[in-house]
This record gives structure tokens, C-alpha cells and sequence, in this order.
């Protein structure tokens, strides 16, 4: 089982990113979770690059085709999506692999609710599976845990198991679609 | 009277941008709108880097803070915003002179609204004044018209006046404010 992380902070200490950094070592040792490069390499979209996209977007483009799932952790910036996880999107609308993707979306921010009802109406509008059990709402703001805080809290380790599970669930019926078994490792740092 | 224009769209053949160059034809001879170049330029937001903004930035900060209003036009992704739109506006959020500028939002598609209302909602908490009496819906969306027909056609031209006034008309009360008269020429291109 192959899940790719995004996350739409760009700071160092960024909660979301620590998130996501523990629930990759909290994952069983059968799911593999690579966490994608900085989202800051990709360039702003542009339709017309679509062609023949930017390596950047290529790299992402090849991370989400071999992901059997999307694990995806992003804070609220006025009261929206933040510009970085939404330009990531945008290089994805007609991406086809991404249709019929599952999805986690982790909110490490349950007091915000516009950036999250906003990604979930765009995944929606590009035919994203969210998987509702396997969208968490886990109030890291202000608990002061970095990722190691994080994976040693039963709280936090608890939910990100669970969601974790409900993810790995939905995507077992896609995960071996048409590979006859034997996958190569995940090629992305874990 | 200075406007700065900014767009969501970097699509070469952008309605978006086409309709806000005809806008700064189209205004009145004591307006200048200055297009900003375009917002590819700007990084991924990193709040990291706000205390030294990167060049790109710096020159955004600079063309805000110069400006009377802002005129904003950006289609809308998936059901959301344009993650370049969204970007520019991280940039803006802890950028004090973005406070209480006045901000016409055109709308080039009228049938979508998710964008429309997810744009307001982040000026709103950006404590943006939104104009409303400057925010007109131009349905050019399958119109086929360029710069030029946009300034040759009655309704167009007639709607972007009217958004043009209510705009001024909001700003008139801060343009001069502070300066004594004699302003320098904008010094962005109109």
C-alpha cells in the first residue's frame, strides 16, 4: 500500500507538516507513506504548460499515478485553502490518474472550517474519493507537540491510526489493480 | 486616481486578463490602472520568508501600497479559487497597507460563484472593503471576445465603467490622503 503525502505549509515548522511526517512513521509497516517534495518547487498553473508540463509537475504528476492513496494536511490562510495545496490541485484537475483517487484529508485545525470545506468541494468537483473515515480533525493548534510529541501522544497516534485504516481500507480494492502482485517499492522518499 | 489590477489566471489567452486590460482602456483619462506583472513571478507562499520578502513580493507590497483600490479578476478551478490568486493574497495577508483598500472583484463567469464567494470571504477576513457597487458580473464566458471587442462592445464597456465609478467613488475619500497633492505619475505600467 502506497499513499502519497501532500502538505500545504510551507513553514519549516509547519504543524501540518509534522502531521504528516508521524503518521508516516506511525503507518504499519505495510503501507508505505512518501511524503511529496516541497509543493513550493511546482510553478503557479498554467493551462498553457499543460502540454508539456514543467519537470516539477511531471514529479508530481508520476507521485500521484503510483499512489493508491492521497494522505493531505493543510492549514487555513483567510479563511481559505492556502495558494500552495490549491496550486498543487490545479496541476492535478486533468491529471486522469487522479480521478477516483482516495483521499484523507487530516485537519489539525478543527475550529477552521472554511479552508476545509473548500478542499473538499473542489476534491469533490475533480472526482476525488473522500474517504470520510479517514478524515481527521486532530487539534494540534496550540498543543505544542512537534513530530515526535506527536507520535508518542496516544491521542494523536490513535487518531492517525484510525485514519490511517479507514484510507487503507478504501483503497485496498485499487491497490493491486492490473500489477499481478509483486510491487516494486514505493520509489519516493517514505 | 490608481488602481492596481491583479489576475488569476496566467492562461496566455486569459478572458480574465483580457478583460482587465480593456478595463484600463476603458477607464477614464484621471484613472490609471496598472496590470500587475504577471503573478507567476511570486513564490509559493512561506511564511518563513515574510520578514525579508523575496524580490517578487517586495515589488507586490510596493504596487499595493501605491494603489488607491484593487481590481481583481480570476476565474475559478474546481469549483475554487486560482491557487495563483490565493497565493497573491497569502503574500497580502500580514501586509498592513492591504488593510481597508478598497477591492473591486469582476466576475467573468457568472454562473460559478464557489471562487466568487471563497475570493470575498478571504478579502473579508483580509479586511479588504469589498465595493460591491464595483463588483459587476460580465458574462463573457463563451462570448468570444478579445481586448479589442471587450472595449468595442456597449454592454462590457458599459458594465466596467459603472465598476470603474462605484470604485473611485470609494476611494475618493483616501486618494489624496497624506499627500498634499502633486502625486508622482503611477509608476507601473498601465
Amino acid at each position: 500500500m502506497r499513499l502519497l503525502a501532500l502538505c500545504g505549509s510551507l513553514r519549516a515548522a509547519s504543524i501540518n507538516a509534522a502531521l504528516l511526517r508521524a503518521a508516516a512513521r506511525l503507518a504499519p509497516a505495510h503501507v508505505a507513506i512518501a511524503i511529496h517534495p516541497p509543493l513550493a518547487d511546482l510553478p503557479l498553473f498554467n493551462p498553457d504548460l499543460e502540454a508539456d508540463p514543467p519537470p516539477p509537475v511531471a514529479r508530481l504528476h508520476a507521485a500521484v499515478a503510483q499512489a493508491d492513496g492521497l494522505v493531505i494536511a493543510s492549514p487555513e490562510y483567510a479563511h481559505g485553502v492556502t495558494g500552495t495545496i490549491k496550486n498543487a490541485l490545479d496541476w492535478l484537475v486533468g491529471f486522469e490518474p487522479f480521478i477516483h483517487k482516495p483521499v484523507a484529508v487530516l485537519n489539525a485545525s478543527p475550529r477552521a472550517h472554511h479552508a476545509d470545506d473548500a478542499l473538499r468541494e473542489t476534491l469533490r468537483t475533480m472526482s476525488a474519493v473522500i474517504v470520510e473515515e479517514a478524515c481527521v480533525a486532530i487539534p494540534l493548534l496550540g498543543a505544542h507537540l512537534d513530530e515526535d510529541g506527536m507520535v508518542a501522544a496516544p491521542a494523536v497516534a490513535a487518531a492517525v491510526a484510525r485514519a490511517l485504516a479507514a484510507l487503507e481500507a478504501a483503497c485496498a480494492p485499487h491497490a493491486s489493480e492490473g500489477e499481478g502482485g509483486g510491487d516494486p517499492a514505493f520509489p519516493l522518499e517514505p
